[in-house]
């Protein structure tokens, strides 16, 4: 099949070996698979990205059967985020149909264990024409909602994730501090659970609107108007929590400068470089950081509920779609991302 | 009276005002002092404490009167784990009464607002002979505990608030990065709470005997076996906290390196001074960071409760005692202070 490959820290346009799926699995046409952050960050860092996998992974060894970590020097098809239509049933499986259009947190296993879909050598993710998934994690589709919608159910997962590692209650206020599909996700969620205000901070007009459009209350520029400024000339009620969506170095010193008293900060923007921040700052104000990576199925199927039942409308997060020849060009164009959210891969 | 002043960014001994109590306020006679290492941080990064004193000052003025932030271009006489004799009641007292032995959040009121006892240019702290503290918040020093030990209250709270700080439930296995003061007060009130293992790691041999003696299940030298490492040899249940009670630059990516899989992190340890760490390795483990700052007044109260019925032995904490004259010099001592817990100031 034909595929957007990641070879020697580059991205090629390739025909690689057809995958087949075992035992439980089922074999899925890719029908769009959307471009992530972390995507852009494992071409440019991937090395980092696997050291701290593989740390990682060590510590789950009690808890499950070991997780894939990817070899660099061999081929990946990234994307994590994809809704497809299932085409073929390995043997025993139970839960699809050929013909189901279908979702699926990006986690597949075989008899070695787990493996992460879009960041492994076994599996290919989405930038490729055909995936294999396990067949008791895929979710139909509902309600005959668009692939290319169904497929931003991952992204917006990881925002209601965000704010389920918060205390946020309704009537509490948030920050939001970048507003690229993490942070519009986060906001989406922040909305939906009666948080107000939502202030959401960009340096880019076309992310801010998007802010409003997911439900925002503010969206501020920061060089005029930073974030806390406006949640003190709002009166805003405390404890708040400032979400950190942005993932380059410096933005966690920031945020613990503005954060109010004993409030939290979760981090959500994946920053992979060494940051540096003062301790102190956290200290005298009893501040607590959460990190938050990734969600888990129940929240991915709240999510696909939540858009297929228009609780929350996607469609504005889409602001280019590609073919896969286009993978390379919008990896690119999603280095300076100040007129995009969403980039769809559409493989057809 | 006689006083060790913090003038200049050095400590010098000097004759000062004798301080008055005013109204709702009692004069006491200071009997014993802890040296806090946040005393020795004060001194050396005078500049960053009342930067970040002010920050956080700031967003307190919704909540409560304004706190002095003390001006380090006039005297400030530090010490703010003091227990004292009362020796003469301001007007309108109700609590306490000439003789009585007591102890006190290290906290002062009057009408331009709340003043922090031994940061303050107004209300000097226990490394003098006469202290003045509020009437309201005095706890009369109960079952004839001797005054040494009462003054080990504050820094026990220390410990108790951070585990509080913790979601840590007895049974729960804990990490305690550090065995000075603050990690054998966490040391201890962990063992109170029921938590076992506690493994505890410094590179004092002094040190980590008393981490045994405070509760501590094991005791490490982590350039021989890593904390983690004991927590993995004894096949310790998740979740765990690490309490990183060092403070020193590099800790805590040390603690987010060693940290199991959502763990927590609580940073106990005051660094001043910037610290960088890969925020990444915060997020692939989903760990949270809980920055733990003093105690609340009925943490104060409850860890004197402790000290005074038996529940807590404080006495192999007090490793040297110095009278005023000798502040200088213990302060100097405690900057390598691999034989030293607690050194206690007895002004007489």
């Amino acid at each position: 099949m034909r595929a957007a490959v990641m070879r020697n820290g580059a991205l090629v346009i390739d025909d690689i070996d057809d995958p087949r799926p075992g035992a439980g699995q089922v074999l899925v046409q890719t029908l769009a698979c959307g471009i992530c952050g972390s995507d852009l960050h494992a071409l440019q860092h991937g090395d980092q990205l696997v050291e701290m996998s593989s740390e990682s992974a060590g510590f789950a060894s009690n808890d499950m059967p070991p997780m894939e970590v990817m070899d660099l020097q061999r081929d990946v098809v990234m994307g994590h985020e994809f809704c497809g239509e299932v085409v073929e049933l390995g043997e025993g499986t139970a839960n699809c149909t050929v013909g189901d259009v279908v979702v699926s947190v990006p986690m597949t296993f075989d008899l070695a264990g787990l493996h992460p879909i879009g960041y492994s050598n076994v599996y290919p993710g989405g930038y490729g024409e055909q995936l294999v998934l396990s067949d008791m994690l895929a979710l139909k589709v509902p309600n005959g909602l668009a692939p290319p919608l169904a497929a931003l159910t991952e992204p917006m997962a990881v925002g209601l994730h965000a704010v389920n590692r918060s205390s946020l209650a309704a009537g509490h206020a948030a920050i939001v501090l970048g507003c690229g599909p993490v942070g519009l996700a986060t906001i989406s969620a922040l909305r939906l659970r009666g948080v107000e205000p939502i202030i959401a901070a960009d340096f880019s007009p076309t992310r801010r609107d998007l802010a409003m459009t997911m439900g925002a209350h503010e969206a501020t520029d920061p060089r005029e108007e930073p974030a806390v400024d406006v949640w003190s000339r709002l009166g805003a009620p405390t404890p708040a929590a400032i979400f950190e969506a942005v993932g380059v170095p410096g933005l966690l010193e920031e945020a613990l400068k503005a954060a109010p008293r004993q409030s939290e900060i979760v981090v959500v923007g994946a920053c992979m470089e060494p940051d540096t921040f003062r301790p102190m700052r956290g200290v005298v104000k009893e501040l607590e950081i959460k990190f938050a990576f990734g969600y888990d199925p129940m929240e991915f199927a709240e999510t696909l509920r939540r858009i297929a039942e228009g609780e929350v409308d996607v469609a504005p997060l889409v602001t280019s779609r590609v073919g896969l020849d286009g993978v390379p060009q919008a990896f690119a164009d999603l280095a300076t991302p100040d007129d995009q959210a969403k980039i769809l891969v559409q493989p057809d």
